[in-house]
């Protein structure tokens, strides 16, 4: 075992791991600034939390599911230092695990955001595990290590693997469908929805920090899609330009549709970033900036859809942002990556379309399931009291300025 | 074409990228806590919206005119990976592309401070569009590409090129001066400068805001520096460290004459990373903390002059801190650079200056012509009922903290 | 010399330079959100101002003491490009001096939590500039320089090196010892603790900047650990994941030690961090869980204990965060780092607390000595009146809103 070999792979995995850790300060901060000010503390509580929690689900259960890899033994195996050691050389193995982590946990981020302000934190932590520990991991290892023959499958009935280079499928469309299935399970925030079929309209606590968020994950993005690549051999520049030019188009579509609106703006840049991940690696710069700008419109369109027409109160808008524009993402891979359109070629539209529409179709189940079960047995919802007094004095017995609070300023 | 030979240099300048990137998140929060809090949003908004329309004005056509590279072919050949493509390989030059985009969007993000609080947004955009699509390419193109033979002339003039390795005159007095032009066009704010002669000052809204924009740009500013180098052949220590020493003598300067005022300290930090980056590839880090100690004086009493003495309203001083602290270190860079000054040589005072002060000079012209022409035809400037009532609530339709301000709290 | 060889050293050390350098912006966000809003604007002068006098004291001394190296020679020597130069090419000590003083910047940092709130400003840089320039020098000189033979000592009487990889003792028990020494000299804030025996509680005025300020400390503390590697050859993912599980274990124990609370389980990341660094690159990622796990819990009742009821007035709890959590790490690497543990071996139990003993110690008198004569020759602390003013207002003649204060809304 060349232990050496693997350097410049563990450094640039883990930048690409501290660029994705770096998201989940982003999640936290999209969702404070979002939320009620009585909820804020909540926020960034289940945020860290969560992290925790799914470092452990997916180090001693998820990992394995996905990638048949377990670190149970000595750390000279799992560095690759012993003789004989299965291992990649320089704990390449280790590092690329930290990187994966930070997607799998990116699931839960994603969920928090739509069960706001008003679910249960201990049965959170408990979807979370089973999320990340089971449910994740399945559909993660089916995409990305052709478990069950799942790639094998779409590439003999459809002439082309399912291409999700950086996970609109994988990771965003499979945690805004989680979502859904726990926003429905979880039910409208108190007062949101009255009788006489009014909205209630709930405005966020904190523009700035909303900012921060979206900045904070579009940072860390760069490196969710291009250290997937996971090997300096396999860097690809395409993917750093399709990530940016899709992150204009969703800025400035969200910013006309959502009519100079702070908040649609800056989650239109994420609309566009989720959309471009699967096929940032085929797709060509303009096609990648068209496919942002489609997802920046829908996303403001389903949003606004998704709160007043259906009533389906995910506050933060996760099933539109991942669900809806990470599917737009893994289906028009399809379309933008062929070569008669400028792209690198080797995938078809319908291997995108049934690989997405799968992932999708588990997340969606999975989320009823889970949450579903968590709702009858251990109860998924604060009592009316807590959530109207804020889950940050209910919960966390302290706001988000406890010093104003204080001193009743 | 050997793609593989190039992908240390795409991982490089991705880093670079990123955090030229996070700079932008920097530009925003050190406008957001400097303005007043009617005004937040917008300032959030002008740099997102801004930084879109500049990667599609210099996408499209500015960095065609700086570099003559033009992106509108096949993935296959961009990327350089089909056979006789002039591209480099794994995609350098699209990367390439990202991370000087992140220079040239710094532009609209520098004028943005100068003309906060009354500047119209959609005029605002189109300023942006010309200038990155047009004004900052082609000095760009003279500087860092030898357009027109310009370093030709001035090595056969003034014996060496002129050296600007990351920025001091092609970004930061470039973005200066232009603002000073638009400035001038957008007069003060109103009640600014009363008619008997008295400054009303105008206190900022967050200075813990305007910290946290000095920490990222000032985080950021060390890929702006160090990956100037665009291979990691090329890459020195000696950029790091200048720019390290040079923004500690900003703070200590800024410190001392500002007689411990945090806006003027932190945005001291940033006046030495200002000037250094002209000459941290040559200077000795000595003179570095001595060219970073200048341009933090220089900053403080230039901010005040202009403020106070010159009625000139460049709300953030961008002025100052980009035009005049960018000016002193491209002719600074000629001065300590010199190996009698412990430097490394090959540049001389005379090619600085000149290069330098046509550099500004082009900027201040520009910056007087497109803000003339647009103030003449579209109008540049909110109605002063706007004005009053704040950018956010005018243009925006919802303020920082909308919850606190329905609420009435 | 060949100037090529060190080129990727030099951006991986650069990387981790800047990652540290980040951290600082936790350590300011830190003390913002934790302190009451009367200190902010101080809490973010003293982090920055300490970094720049921190900067020119390990510059033109520190870095001297602890590695017998000295830049004041022309530029074309100190980058290792002038024939015959003893310095590593490419800057490589350059950038290693970057990487190192992030790291010597981080004791005032440090201390700056503790003595918040009622510390007199320019003294404390006094304190900066001895502790960076001299004392923490000498010991990282013993630990990580063999400076006096330390290792050889500890080697021969004990089996084995003292392993400190990444500082939980070098950097974290020194700065927490020493800042207890400082905190005893400084004594509790106003009012704090009455004559009754009573003690008054203090609230926090913001938990998103303090959680702000923690997740900018975990983000780059990958960085701070990583790198500590000092050279892509070296390495190894398992210090990434190391640092992953402990932060995880801190997170989760001091959740649930903390109840809930998120000023704690904020902290207690930070706890498993600091624990970590020590024997991130020998111990087994489940025993850096458990170091990780016990330094949370540790965390929370340590604070609880030196704040209520051995009324030592740490603000921030720097002592058991750093101080306490430190010794723990330094300690644990003998215990965990064992093969028979999981662990790569080569440490030994005694060697570890020997040598973590000696560094708490020496740093805790040197906090005594330093203080102790600061106080009684310049006097370190404000007057009552500027402390129930407020260091912001008292000291920077401005408030973190002035705005809001301004308009006295």
């Amino acid at each position: 075992m060349e232990a050496s070999d693997r350097t410049a792979d563990v450094f640039f995995v883990l930048m690409g791991a501290i660029l994705v850790f770096a998201m989940h300060a982003g999640f936290a901060f999209l969702e404070v600034g979002t939320v009620r000010k009585k909820n804020q503390v909540n926020a960034l509580m289940k945020i860290l939390v969560d992290f925790a929690v799914s470092t452990i689900a997916y180090f001693f259960v998820g990992y394995g599911i996905a990638y048949g890899v377990h670190f149970l033994q000595g750390a000279d195996i799992i560095t690759g230092a012993a003789e004989g050691s299965p291992f990649a050389g320089s704990g390449f193995d280790l590092v690329k695990f930290f990187f994966l982590l930070t997607f799998a946990a990116a699931i839960p981020a994603i969920i928090s955001g739509g069960i706001a302000e008003r679910a249960r934190f201990t049965p959170q932590l408990i979807a979370t595990a089973v999320i990340v520990g089971l449910a994740y991991p399945f559909f993660e290892g089916m995409a990305w290590n052709n478990n069950y023959g799942f790639q094998d499958f779409l590439a003999a009935q459809f002439g082309a693997k399912f291409n999700d280079f950086a996970g609109s499928i994988v990771v965003h469309a499979f945690g805004g469908w989680l979502a859904l299935g726990a926003v429905l399970m979880l039910g409208a925030r108190l007062n949101r929805y009255r009788k006489d079929g009014a909205v209630v309209g709930i405005p966020p606590s904190n523009i700035p920090f909303l900012a921060l968020g979206s900045w904070l994950l579009c940072i860390g993005w760069f490196g969710f899609n291009v250290m997937s690549a996971q090997s300096v051999a396999a860097i690809n520049g395409l993917v750093a330009i399709n990530s940016l030019m899709a992150m204009a188009g969703g800025i400035i579509a969200a910013w006309v549709a959502g009519r100079n609106d702070p908040g649609f703006t800056h989650n239109g840049a994420l609309a566009g970033l989720v959309a471009v991940c699967a096929g940032s690696n085929v797709m060509h710069p303009i096609g990648s900036l068209a496919v942002g700008a489609v997802a920046g419109g829908l996303f403001v369109y389903a949003f606004t859809w998704c709160q007043n027409k259906w009533k389906i109160d995910d506050v933060l808008g996760v099933w539109p942002l991942h669900g809806l524009c990470g599917l737009w993402g893994g289906i028009a891979c399809g379309i933008f990556g062929q070569a008669s359109l400028g792209g690198l070629g080797g995938v078809t539209f319908m291997s995108q379309l049934v690989g997405s529409l799968i992932g999708a179709g588990l997340a969606f189940a999975g989320g009823l399931a889970i949450y579903g079960v968590l709702r009858v047995t251990l109860g998924i919802r604060l009592t009316q009291e807590q959530e109207y007094r804020g889950a940050d004095l209910s919960l966390h017995s302290i706001g988000a300025t406890p010093e104003e609070d204080v001193s009743g300023r």
